[in-house]
């Protein structure tokens, strides 16, 4: 995660709307300058635990209040590119609706549904997006996890050879 | 992923149950001596891709035919500890009926329901394991993706901090 001085977006910042890589600048404002990377993130995140029911940086994406370059939407999931791309594809699957579902580990048997619908989501915008080839799907939960935004997401990483161990 | 003659197991090949780790010496017979990870046996599996009904060592596990360290079991999933583990916690769900499912790609909407209960399974694991400070599930599909079992499966990494990317 590269801070708002360091983006080669700067200039643009003011307007989000006019470069496509512009809402890097905008969504990186929302972290420390520090912040270098999803494990920094993460661990920051871990120091100072918002409360379950807290907005979360993906409320404003859903809510069209910060831009994001969407892939897919429906009424249930929402996905789009990632702003610090760890592979040529990198989209985040969320649930539009969080219903406590801060992370994996927040699960309920109710949550079933909404867990199968976003796994094949990520199905759907593999092949929309290509990825013949193979991907890989990844979620984070807690520190450990390098889980750095409290609403639950999925990672769909694909475009490169994946290697091994994940992380 | 070790060769069988490097297996600190081999001497006791010919009982499987005699050692708690015998059965790393037992899954390694399927794949080639010089296999070193599971990039190359994704490649390999790439090279010369089954047919999408074809058993698998997994078929195997869910039958009891070759031993493995089961943590979690219902009448749909199946968790058992990875044999060359990339965490302390390292651990693989499946659905014991594989429905054409050889991978998340695979998947149809009829899958959502075994999907959703993967992940949630995925979930209460990681709690029965202790993974209070977080995890990592992973899904691979395909050669770039370093999927190396054409059995849809789930991969729950926890007990260390995972790194970003992942892989």
């Amino acid at each position: 995660m590269s801070s708002a001085s360091e983006s080669p977006d700067k200039a643009t910042a003011n307007n989000p709307l006019k470069h496509p890589n512009s809402r890097i600048t905008v969504l990186t404002s929302h972290f420390t300058a520090t912040m270098s990377s999803e494990k920094d993130a993460a661990l920051a995140a871990a120091a100072a635990p918002p409360p379950a029911d807290a907005p979360t940086i993906f409320d404003k994406i859903i809510n069209k209040e910060i831009p994001a370059k969407v892939v897919y939407e429906d009424d249930k999931v929402l996905a789009f590119r990632d702003i610090a791309p760890q592979a040529p594809t990198h989209i985040l699957l969320i649930p539009k609706i969080k219903d406590g579902l801060t992370g994996l580990s927040k699960a309920e048997e109710r949550h079933c549904e909404i867990l199968g619908q976003l796994l094949y989501t990520a199905k759907l915008v593999a092949k929309q997006e290509g990825l013949e080839d193979g991907f890989r799907v990844v979620i984070n939960d807690g520190p450990d996890g390098c889980q750095s935004v409290y609403h639950l997401h999925i990672h769909l990483l694909g475009g490169r050879q994946m290697n091994w161990p994940p992380g």
